[in-house]
């Protein structure tokens, strides 16, 4: 019985898609912070190299990956889709259960398929140094890697509750070359500005934004990258869902009934989601996408859609987007990157537009969830995928009561062997039912 | 350009390669400790179950893979050869390099190849319960999963010394499941014994044994299970070779100048280079593999090869093997499991048949190699596999100077994403030359 679908790496989708040119509504679009008015690209220069601000801005449908991104693409892409038939068997589902699992990145997550192009491109744009924020450390161990491979410095502000309770994502970034430090820092103005106004904060990806984009704004060799919620990042993504496509028919499957992925900033989301949108928006499938939020930073299911800051300090953009507002400070929960205050302005509209659907899950169902899926596939997934895979399984254990079989696709956005004091925590019965 | 070659599913080998069947002579048989004639079956039965025992002793070439494990083997097999592109532009080398990287499997390493079919027999056999010793964890992590899959009880006496240093791996064990404590332990009396008579010894791999067999010993549904050593745990491993000539193929290369593998037990090397040697013994090729061992456990290279026990409790069978004698408790390098003070029978047979050659490497040489492929290729090696990568870089940086272009294969046995302390350990400059 096959289990697998990989795909030779002949196979890596040769464009990234845009589901901008699809929406039958367009998306709002960004507004500069002072005048209110539609963005322009000048006004991203400081920070983005002109290759991004394009895919920033860009309407077109498919978008060509550059041949020095796609080999780099190939040390792990395609990345396998599975039927969990173990899962599948444990639960006693008469579901027809798979998963796309991004895991086997050298990083160990979906993030590096947008790390590798927004280094390229700030590479042919010159530039010689990226700053960045991170919370869980997969983004950033992701552009770590990323920078090594075109030659350029990383540097690395990691929330700092994720700093003192992660030291082995340090290490990992440390070994890609990458320096990195807590935040807020003393580094910068508005760190040291956050530290005054919250003494002895455990920090938030809104303040180690702030800090990454006034490091890159004050070297002029320098740019910001940020590894999720911007239109160039989910279009960097979309090579997950592009692969799914072709990996159901390897099976003999149509389009999925639902697929659920676990929602942050959005990308994993958009990456694995818009493909499959796009079939149902040209017709050829019906499939419903649930976004997976964890209850304690629930941007789409309890926050407000408007014009928001994307970070603490308001150095962004205002983004259209669902948010808690750039203050909020999630709970101490094992959410890893999924605790940020927004969403992505496209994975909102599609929310906006009832193109998607969104649950939030306390952190107890996501790891019981996590635990059921590694004892039975032997995949230990990360934090933010078992998200995902909760909302999954409520649907799988519906189907025992209805004795339907819908075909369920899990984003399993990456592994969770760095996550492991978190299943700890779980097991011993001591994890916050939050 | 070709960057891996992953096979299909249905390429998976059907059958194990048992390398006794093809040695020009035959290896020296284990010995009854009190008798010192040659072992029967009957002298296993309590600790192994049937199926095992008949493999231990088989003289059969091919042996077929049971349909269970084939279906399991399928989560992560074929493990991908990558054609080392990056690293080799690193380096400026002509020489070409592959890797076979058994990281892919959920546990992290090549041991589950092993775990799996030992759990299925002892399935097979009745048995309920499993106990085992581990290292740096990756046989533990292994064991626990595959007694998962099959519904047995997992119990794992870890080395004091990791269960204490390397928290991320019990706790791995325990999300499978397993449960885990500290060796020496109070549970056994080998374990009260050995506290006697070496206070605060942080343990050895040589006195976990002692212990999990006492254990298995002592409980009639209960078998014990090693994660490397024995013929038919090198017998298992033999999936890697046999895929690897293969994928060899799929890059338009035949058999490879130079094998790279790391050697503790010998699992490893045993299940990349027997295939290998193969075509060395039928004429179809002339590859040197070469064993990779640390310094500050070289059993190859400065042990003496005599019958000897496997464990320091003296419960084991008399193997002939390269042994530093079962009290030997390697200094704290991080080698991971190979800090062993024996070394496979057929692995040391192979050895002292000339059949295969063995380097010593360093832990500062072995880690600046391990930085050097985690930079260039992504993957961030296992410490074990840093001394494979290590050897190989040395003829790799040869043949620069040569300008000859050997093909190189490295065995790739793991992931070291939880060895990450160790290579924090490295680039801050406190590791010891050792």
């Amino acid at each position: 019985m096959k289990t697998k679908a990989v795909l030779d790496e002949s196979q890596i989708p040769t464009h990234w898609y845009n589901i901008v040119a699809d929406f039958p509504v367009p998306p709002p679009p960004p507004l500069h912070p002072g005048t209110h008015e539609p963005l322009t690209p000048d006004d991203l220069i400081a920070i983005f190299p002109m290759g991004l601000i394009a895919q920033e801005a860009s309407s077109e449908r498919w978008i060509e990956i550059p041949e020095p991104v796609r080999e780099i693409y190939k040390l792990w892409r395609p990345s396998p889709l599975y039927r969990a038939r173990r899962l599948e068997a444990a639960l006693g589902t008469p579901a027809r259960i798979y998963y796309k699992y991004e895991g086997v990145s050298p990083v160990g997550s979906h993030k590096l398929n947008s790390a590798v192009p927004q280094a390229y491109f700030n590479l042919l744009d010159g530039r010689k140094r990226l700053t960045t924020e991170t919370g869980a450390g997969q983004w950033g161990a992701a552009l770590a890697l990323a920078c090594q491979f075109f030659g350029l410095k990383c540097d690395v502000w990691q929330v700092q509750g994720s700093f003192d309770s992660k030291p082995y994502r340090r290490m990992q970034m440390e070994t890609y070359g990458a320096t990195v430090v807590g935040s807020p820092s003393e580094l910068t103005e508005s760190g040291r500005a956050l530290r005054e106004r919250f003494p002895g904060t455990a920090g938030s990806l809104g303040m180690a934004i702030s800090e990454a984009i006034e490091a890159a704004a004050g070297d002029p060799e320098a740019s910001y990258s940020l590894g999720s919620v911007l239109n160039h990042v989910t279009l960097h993504q979309s090579v997950i869902g592009q692969e799914l496509v072709l990996q159901l028919k390897e099976f003999g499957e149509e389009m999925p009934d639902a697929l659920y992925a676990c929602a942050g900033g959005g990308s994993n989301l958009a990456g694995i989601a818009f493909p499959i949108l796009r079939e149902n928006l040209e017709g050829r499938a019906n499939t419903r996408v649930v976004a997976c939020e964890p209850k304690a930073a629930p941007s789409l299911t309890e926050g407000e859609y408007k014009y928001d800051f994307g970070d603490t300090a308001h150095l962004t953009p205002l983004l259209k987007m669902y948010s808690l507002g750039p203050d909020f400070v999630p709970a101490a929960v094992h959410a890893g990157g999924l605790r940020y205050h927004g969403m992505s302005p496209l994975v909102s509209h599609a929310y906006d537009q009832g193109l998607i659907e969104a649950i939030s899950i306390k952190q107890r169902e996501a790891f019981a969830a996590g635990v059921t899926f590694s004892r039975a596939e032997g995949i230990i997934p990360a934090s933010e995928s078992n998200h995902a895979i909760a909302g999954a399984l409520r649907e799988a254990r519906k189907a025992i009561e209805t004795g339907e079989s819908p075909v369920i696709v899990i984003g399993v956005s990456g592994s969770g062997q760095l996550d492991l004091p978190a299943y700890a925590d779980f097991l011993a019965g001591t994890m916050a039912d939050s």
